[in-house]
């Protein structure tokens, strides 16, 4: 498909929330301001977070319409004054935080969250601020690339960064979601081992595929985490990537070894729940929530995608137009790895 | 008093848990073998879990007789063979955990801990490996000295170790029991400010004395995170001391600023109940548990101690023989640091 | 002294090197564009990088003319479109490298020091973009807030940040200049034990008045590294100040304990000679480069300023009119503290 | 060959250093005491400090006569009364040195280096504190296992423990010794690429053949340093595993990227030199000095080795007999990866 020249697709979630309500309309082509780059998007991907956004869990008082997405990427349409950074024709991604660039993270870089705190990527045409972009390695696609701002940066924060892998650990990640697939990639790339589970032997098999040393289905051995113990010979893992929330974290001390390390990231299975606390303390546990990462460490892992020529994990790919269904595909958990929206050449 | 040569007091749980059955008789007094350290305990110190432990709540199925108590300090009465590292006249006190020496811990490090999974120090003469001894700060009196292993490294553990505070830096401190009050110091040393919470303005005003620059008492004032939020210009505190579980986690979530740090020691509100896990991965936040500490981290914590000439607060002191009352006393929770058992001269 | 509105001072090293060709002369007040901020300098101070830049050993092939000096404090006058940091009226500081703002430092922040890669801050109106300013703390005035970006940050840098200095430890810091005076007081607010030295006893009064426990006349003690041995009981001090360069290294390797760490500051003793580099292998030593910090630095570091109400070593005051004699008192080295620069009211 | 049972092979250096003066003499098979573990050693290997110690360059004032060599495996022969760590029939390496177990490294350890402060591994039958050794990889034969303890531990301490190696680093290993064989290979375990530097074609294609992206034949290419940055784009690499002491330093500065890290491990061209030290200031860069690592750390790299089933590079092998023209083969430099000593089955 062509977007004739001047005019541009824009979706925005309009009037009240619901996957329906996410109306694409037609829109003039912006232009850049002083430092600000016009990136012509050419695919995204979805996260759980846009569910939740386009649904109305994530902040039932966002206000409205608000264009939704926050994982794009394309190249560099033009750009403004005073922008050094980039040049017309530079393959590009957006980083989740607009302002989070190094260093630690402070309240006010969640005031620039893509397709949350601010419209989003689901447009032909976004307009950035030229410290808003990363480079993306040149062996990816369009559709490879955009799956890199949340997701793959997420699990490189969560066991890179916070984590510190190192070669000989052993990671513990939870299901074949997109940061799930991610965290088991990136351990392999710092030799580590990985147990994944799943409620699904065909996922599971997915997962070997990808490197992981073990699989465990929480369907025929609701005890993951007795199982991840007897596979490291009773030590327990170094790390768990935990995605399941309140719901499994219990389970999750269990598995990870004295002085283990477990990475918060996601709440599917919900946000509030009964816990005992204890093992945190009796195991000398530490526990870090990771929200997404910096530009400097989407670099730092580009370098390390780029090194390795590692490819993201793709499941399907929605055109533009289709961007409904691909947020009910979302809703039925039924994917391995990322959900893709391609805008067409 | 005085014990004669070649017997000495002993306290033991027998038959059941609960104080009463903390039972004192004499016995002989025991000779060191290879690398090993007789000491003539001269005061103890009762941490919340001698409490658990003495009333069954610790762990139930702690086989008994025990001898109780984590916490002493006394001086070396004689060495046996291929000992280095002290000599008769020493001033000692043990590590908690017998084993845990440097680095990291390890689940065998737990199977080490005096007055739990082995026997303590409420006894005259306790017998340790030479490796499970640090000497003590000569401007300590052996009461003083007393207070250190459990609580004072803990608070060391938190802040300085895994927390490591900076000048600076806001210190939240929950309470003024004996871990809260080594905490409130540690910061003051460290050059943090520390804004203590208590149900007592009494209390309060004894941690103002102590150096805290604030005071929240959570009775008159039930949402101190709201408050220690404003005494921040609403930036947060960098880190929370937590010691009451449960009950207050959702609170120090909300104290405490992005990507601060929570220090998980206490589990006085309960071990279990409802929390919200989201604010751990929006806030970005570092959880520690911390279960006291490494025999460096403690030689560390005593050059700070001497540098500074730092006195541990004590609250009251009760003889040997008035163990039962000393943890009635506990029980009541109506100190304002550590409480100490004096063994006599 | 008063200057005219729309016209202001501006001091530049003009034609060739030396103290003679920093010249003063009268120029249109600049506006701020997009994003920039206009600051009304109030005072400057110099540091011995100043002196190098200006007599051409810092880099003979800097291009001419160049406004000398990085640091500077003022108040902000105007700011132009999008400026959201600050407004009119906040009392500002610039920044060493306009561009490090958080995170590790590259190459390219390099390219944006003041008064080296780019002009610097001596003339009456300076533009800076508003990422290159921090607040100054309220209680200090704009000649103690001039002397904070390069000395007291590289210190803050050294200490805090690579070094970690905590409760307990000792740093020994070399000369009185700035930044070993900072180094003093900021290893005194983290509760570190300070040991100076110096080839002067009144200067040595000075430290110790400022909170040092020893001085060491290294012109009486040529050995100084073997008493801060003595006075650290053989052990060896944690952390040392290196500012001397390769003329004090190999007995800074002597006086800091194994796996002790050393920041290498400066190079007023010369940048080349001799050195055997065998003790930092055989000691494990850590050496930290340091060249100045980040903006989250500097901000972190005015929280612990603001926290402590302390203020800068300022030992002597030229008016902007006197830079020369300013540059030539640096050059005597007879100072101890800060040479600060006063633009007038 | 066999050694009947009650008499055993010692070789010492005896009288006065020199290759010829390791002597190698029968003695009594030794006998466990309490704590103590009798090891059959089946093999050992050279380090370069190894020849050092043997022609008194190492230390000049070392008592003789002294048995020789840091890195043995062996099976354990017989256990002592209270030996709880191993069993008979467990196959076991010595750590370098004997009280690093965990942590920080204090001045005291160095006096438990073996071959060095006490007494090495050259002899059938060698006894160990329990604490003393480490379990070895099941899937390496005593020959490799023997190549550990010093080189291994070196390399895995200088870019895992201290350099904190990520996937998508860069890593220059200077040369085709023991450490930076084992440097390159736990490198590309940890998901970086590797530059490996010679005066050999041959011995550069080796480093290939393992893993590194790139040889620089510093013969023909001198200046290796500006190569490393070409072949990093300009950047300059991430570590730098020194080995050429101040001969190579001035270049590792060069080819290191700001804020980079270099690992000073080797002294083999000298100890003193010339040398501006400039650049770690400018560059803010960390220097560590690496001298081999804990017992944990030798641990954390053996889970590595087992997980990766990785072998390390043997280039040779000398039976006990032949320990002098061992020697002297390593004093040819003409190795790729490790010497090793035979003690026959």
């Amino acid at each position: 498909m062509t977007i004739s020249s001047g005019s541009a697709r824009l979706a925005a979630l309009t009037g009240s929330f619901g996957i329906d309500n996410v109306l694409i309309s037609t829109v003039p082509q912006p232009s850049p301001g002083p430092r600000q780059v016009l990136v012509r998007v050419r695919a995204a991907s979805l996260n759980f977070r846009d569910y939740l956004v386009v649904t109305g869990r994530y902040n039932p008082k966002m206000p409205l319409p608000r264009v939704p997405l926050s994982d794009g990427a394309g190249e560099v349409e033009a750009v403004g004054e005073g922008v050094t950074r980039f040049r017309r024709g530079d393959r590009v991604a957006g980083i989740f935080m607009q302002t989070w660039l190094d260093g630690d993270t402070i309240e006010a870089h969640g005031k620039s969250a893509l397709g949350g705190a601010i419209d989003g990527v689901l447009a032909d045409y976004v307009l950035f601020d030229q410290d808003g972009l990363v480079s993306v390695p040149a062996h990816l696609s369009f559709l490879e690339a955009a799956t890199l701002p949340c997701a793959a940066v997420t699990a490189w924060n969560a066991l890179v960064v916070q984590g510190r892998v190192k070669s000989g650990d052993t990671v513990l990640v939870q299901g074949t979601g997109g940061v799930s697939l991610f965290a088991l990639q990136f351990a392999r790339l710092a030799g580590a081992r990985v147990i994944a589970t799943s409620s699904s032997d065909a996922k599971l098999e997915r997962a070997l595929a990808l490197g992981a040393s073990d699989g465990i289905n929480y369907k025929t051995t609701p005890d993951w985490d007795k199982r991840a113990r007897q596979l490291t010979s009773g030590r327990g893992v170094d790390h768990v990537v935990e995605v399941g929330g309140s719901g499994t974290l219990a389970r999750s001390f269990n598995a990870v070894r004295t002085q283990g390390h477990i990475a918060v990231i996601g709440i599917l299975s919900g946000l509030a729940g009964e816990l005992n606390i204890a093992p945190i303390l009796h195991k000398h546990l530490t526990i870090h929530g990771i929200y997404v990462g910096s530009r400097a460490m989407f670099e730092d892992m580009n370098r390390a995608l780029t090194l390795h020529q590692l490819h993201p994990v793709i499941d399907r790919v929605f055109p533009f137009e289709q961007i409904h269904d691909a947020l009910r595909y979302m809703e039925s958990a039924a994917h391995t790895g990322k959900i893709v929206i391609d805008y067409g050449a």
